[in-house]
């Protein structure tokens, strides 16, 4: 039996990514079958291994040991001095930027189907030349039209736009753009299992405009987007007013909605997610997906961190690899 | 002893809102004790009444009788025809202005402490030519500076701006009108019971524009009016993070999130409150509270509308009530 390889990074070693790698993957026996990858530095999960008392046991992976369940890893250097937990530091930013960096490189050689990333902190690759927000804008660009969702099981939402100002976010509502990104998406969760799914696409202004009288978006540009996707087969509806899309969504497996801007659609995610939340990157050759939580320097290296998120990335992971999509 | 005069209104009568009410205070030995004053038409109650089979024994209401624990009855007669159920009628919308028009002219009057309101159609004012969107806006025409907030045990929410385009919300956000805003807010909010309470300002930007990446309102504009504000002893603090404001405060009794706009912080009260939310204006010489659901016009009539959310309504208008404010 050929299992799905999913490379797992390190994240930055002074924040809790080592921590939530090492107490997610030593009950890897518990996930999903698959080749798990580590792709980090040794000495620094050494190090968190001793700190937690937990042994990966990981075995060396090579790229032709493609297909057995297990976990595996593949060392990725650090600079000297890589580990210093709870502060930003240049070089724990090129740590996790290294190990990020060749896990994507071996996603993108078909080596491994999916990367899970743990937390990256955007200040120390800053600090270290990378001047990226973080995973999802690296893959965009790299992949352009990279698109940002959160996934749980309540709460499906993908972003039509993400880390831009409000101002801005409402001036990018347009029927060409949107329906591009509609017809995106769309096609990328096709592919997925757990569908088909259905778009609820929420509105921009208060009670989605109320037929142009709160706002003109919804007339002049999201319903010519919503009804050309339509008419391609894209299974999308709406607009529908922002304060209760999600709640016709909640619950629905099948659902997701999309949201217009980044807070729109994370002021609901994070009230119904809790700590289960998933980040996923869709519209990508390969599956990433990672922790919707940042790298938690004021409680790293305490061994308290929660990992369910991280656990939840694993299997997210996992089950979107199993179609090989 | 004497106790809170609450006048409560019929809302539309094709909607749910008598249903509500007459739910509501049959149960008024469960409520706290006020003189519960039902402002609508009698014939449009006694129909409810019928079709419930629950008798209200309402007394008839004299302003004289002020303090005397029960319900009562201030007749405010219907156009004829006013009962027609489940759709939007010039007769229904004239019969629910004038019922909200006599409770607030009571109210203004000093012979009632407080108004709550059953739901109305902004539809049917119109038919009726009475051109508010809503309660809100007609006290917001009597007394500028009325505040849309949002109450539940879970969240409680002020709205800076409500039924505006986005687009307009954004630019709406300045210096001087958000510290006449707090400061109106939080003087309100002194007189209170169940404070003292804290106001939690949501930014306008994701991440709260991130020290100016994310968009520049926060520091030409937000900033300054929190410090004037917090100069003045206002207790604000902010802008915070917009997707992570709600769960700082969610469950904290004494904090009041400060949404930007109505999306902000409808998206996050409405999956957070579920039946009990309340709709609240304040900055009014008298306390006004309305459930926060709409007529309902597709199970009116029926027996089923669900009247937690206007009980709740009444009891937050009670306990506002008690201290006079």
């Amino acid at each position: 039996m050929t299992v799905p390889t999913i490379g797992v990074t390190s994240g930055d070693p002074g924040g809790i990514g080592p921590e939530i790698l090492v107490k997610t993957l030593f009950r890897a026996g518990d996930l999903p079958a698959a080749e798990y990858v580590v792709f980090a530095d040794p000495g620094v999960i050494a190090a968190e291994e001793r700190r937690l008392g937990l042994r990966l046991a990981a075995h060396p992976w090579s790229p032709d040991s493609q297909g057995r369940p297990g976990v595996f890893l593949s060392p990725v250097p650090a600079p000297p001095g890589a580990t210093a937990k709870g502060a930003v530091s240049a070089v724990n930013g090129e740590a996790s930027f290294r190990a990020f960096e060749a896990a994507v490189a071996s996603a993108r050689a078909g080596r491994i189907g999916a990367v899970v990333t743990a937390p990256v902190s955007k200040a120390a690759w800053l600090l270290a030349g990378h001047p990226f927000r973080g995973h999802t804008e690296y893959l965009d660009g790299l992949y352009p039209g990279a698109i940002m969702a959160f996934w749980s099981k309540p709460l499906k939402v993908a972003l039509f736009s993400h880390h831009r100002p409000l101002r801005e976010a409402v001036e990018a509502v347009r029927a060409g753009a949107l329906f591009d990104f509609l017809r995106t998406l769309g096609r990328r969760l096709e592919k997925l299992p757990g569908g088909p799914f259905r778009l609820l696409l929420a509105g921009l202004n208060p009670h989605a405009g109320e037929d142009g009288h709160l706002g003109g978006e919804e007339e002049a540009e999201i319903r010519p987007a919503v009804e050309r996707a339509a008419s391609e087969g894209i299974p999308v509806s709406g607009p529908f007013p922002p304060d209760t899309v999600f709640l016709k969504a909640l619950g629905k497996d099948d659902a997701v909605v999309v949201a217009l801007y980044h807070d729109q659609g994370l002021i609901a995610f994070k009230l119904t997610a809790f700590a289960s939340g998933v980040n996923v990157t869709l519209g990508l050759p390969f599956v990433r997906t990672s922790p919707d939580h940042g790298t938690a320097f004021d409680i790293a290296g305490k061994g308290v961190a929660d990992a369910r998120s991280m656990e939840e990335a694993v299997r997210l992971a996992a089950a979107f690899s199993a179609t090989g999509s």
